[in-house]
């Protein structure tokens, strides 16, 4: 095992008890909903999102725990948009990761309820920043405000909702959609989050504006390259590999950025997305403290399954 | 028409535009989701939410527009609890306020995802709040990120969330439900965000820990006591009346405060809680500034249609 496959999982490790703090008890009447968001969110995910916003947060110089709450917001939104993705008049899939998916678990109403549960709870639990910080330190609030501002921005119609939203015209009306309007739905249902994790990373550490910028728009091309790298793999990848069936897409006639630009385009545009990507953290990066974080980024970007 | 009815009609007037100031344009690829968001949001509700926030915000001296994003915020995130309560997989209406309820309209992936995206646009609404305060001011910084943490907290699993989980999983499995789970959903289902009205407008109006706690109790005697009256028209109502069929938790099998305490008891409670939330309000209304509020809480508890 390599140095940086180490210590990836020696971080995986540390974000998965980050967000173990962050969950809600079992208990009470509303036990159920809570199982369930639980069951969702412990399902052993990569942890992209909190490991991008944890990594840009300590290459700009962040040291506190201001960040966490926000790690494990995020993470609660992906999960929630997964859990809602995957309902039968959505996506309807029944495995995730090789597990059942949660309405299959606990049937449709409550995996409806966990979903909103989550989404809720993510902004309980980014509110709880303002507790880290000094109550009279108008900096920081400002800062933790933004922070929510950034999430709430990127998550919703103006992000990763607006994407889904594309998304699920784009295959009930099996739309012949365009290129533009795919790369609408990768920039905002993958990209948008993934930019807001590096932006609350930055933003919290204390850069200033042209490095948040800087940092958006290298997630931006983190987000798309790993979508259309999503695309190659649907083509070439196997369901041991993924843990989904082959050809999925196809299978649903739905339009990918390699049936739309081909095979050669889509390989060489993950490269140039790639490599933007790298030149935009250097651009930031004045301590030289980045290194884990490209290293992240490339094998993300370049993985094969 | 009585003064009071009058004022009622100018104020519900006075809020449907606040509300629409907050509204997402419709444009964009994301076009239908923003469509479905303010379809449903601009059905004709009663604004109660967002009316009594504003009301106890002005009758403890607030002035300010810091309140009005809240207001909008609070009525989003009522509206995205509607969209889900009627979906298929939940109570499975068609129609509401004698209009197509939104997945009839747009479908059921699209309703999932309205929800959703109104839920998160609540969140990102609330933090305009930021926007209209001074960044040096900690102190507004503090009360407006308080109202946010309020607002979170009493729609989520610990208030609205909390009592829909359960009221689904009394329905489903046909519970014979106690009546502690019965007011556990009366409080978390429907006073919860009743409280957080009262308490993000009592804390934006700069109100001691001591009030916003009475005006929670108060908020909280509303709910429970508009709830179960709720019941009591169910009973009682007609379709004319009420816009759905006569009796219709009875037709559903569903416990309600009638059919476990009884209608004498029911009517008496209504009595009592609205009693305790007018001395509620007299506690702390110094100024004598209540008397719109007062006169509201009891209209909407003794309601007959």
């Amino acid at each position: 095992m390599s140095d940086f496959q180490t210590d990836l999982l020696a971080k995986v490790d540390e974000i998965e008890k980050i967000i173990k703090e962050y969950l809600p008890k079992e208990d009470g009447f509303q036990k159920t909903v809570i199982e369930a968001m639980n069951y969702s969110i412990l399902s052993g995910g990569k942890r992209l999102r909190p490991m991008l916003m944890w990594e840009t947060y300590k290459m700009l110089g962040g040291t506190g725990d201001v960040i966490k709450p926000f790690m494990a917001a995020i993470e609660m939104i992906h999960t929630y948009s997964l859990i809602h993705d995957d309902l039968p008049c959505m996506d309807n899939d029944e495995y995730r990761r090789g597990r059942k998916t949660t309405h299959v678990v606990y049937g449709e109403a409550m995996a409806v309820l966990a979903g909103d549960a989550l989404l809720n709870f993510a902004f309980e639990t980014a509110t709880k920043a303002f507790g880290l910080v000094d109550e009279k330190d108008a900096v920081m609030l400002t800062r933790v405000a933004k922070a929510i501002r950034i999430l709430g921005m990127k998550a919703g119609i103006y992000g990763m909702v607006g994407g889904q939203c594309v998304d699920v015209e784009a295959e009930k009306e099996e739309l012949d959609i365009s290129g533009d309007m795919l790369m609408y739905i990768h920039k905002n249902k993958t990209a948008a989050l993934i930019e807001a994790s590096m932006m609350i990373g930055a933003l919290l550490a204390g850069a200033d504006g042209t490095s948040v910028k800087n940092l958006e728009k290298c997630a931006e091309n983190v987000g798309i390259a790993f979508q259309i790298q999503d695309d190659i793999l649907d083509v070439i990848g196997t369901l041991e590999e993924l843990g989904k069936p082959i050809g999925s897409d196809a299978k649903n006639n739905k339009k990918t950025y390699v049936t739309i630009f081909g095979m050669d385009r889509a390989e060489r545009d993950v490269t140039t997305l790639s490599e933007e990507a790298i030149s935009n953290i250097e651009s930031v990066d004045k301590n030289n403290k980045g290194e884990f974080l490209k290293q992240l980024i490339i094998s993300l970007i370049h993985r094969t399954r």
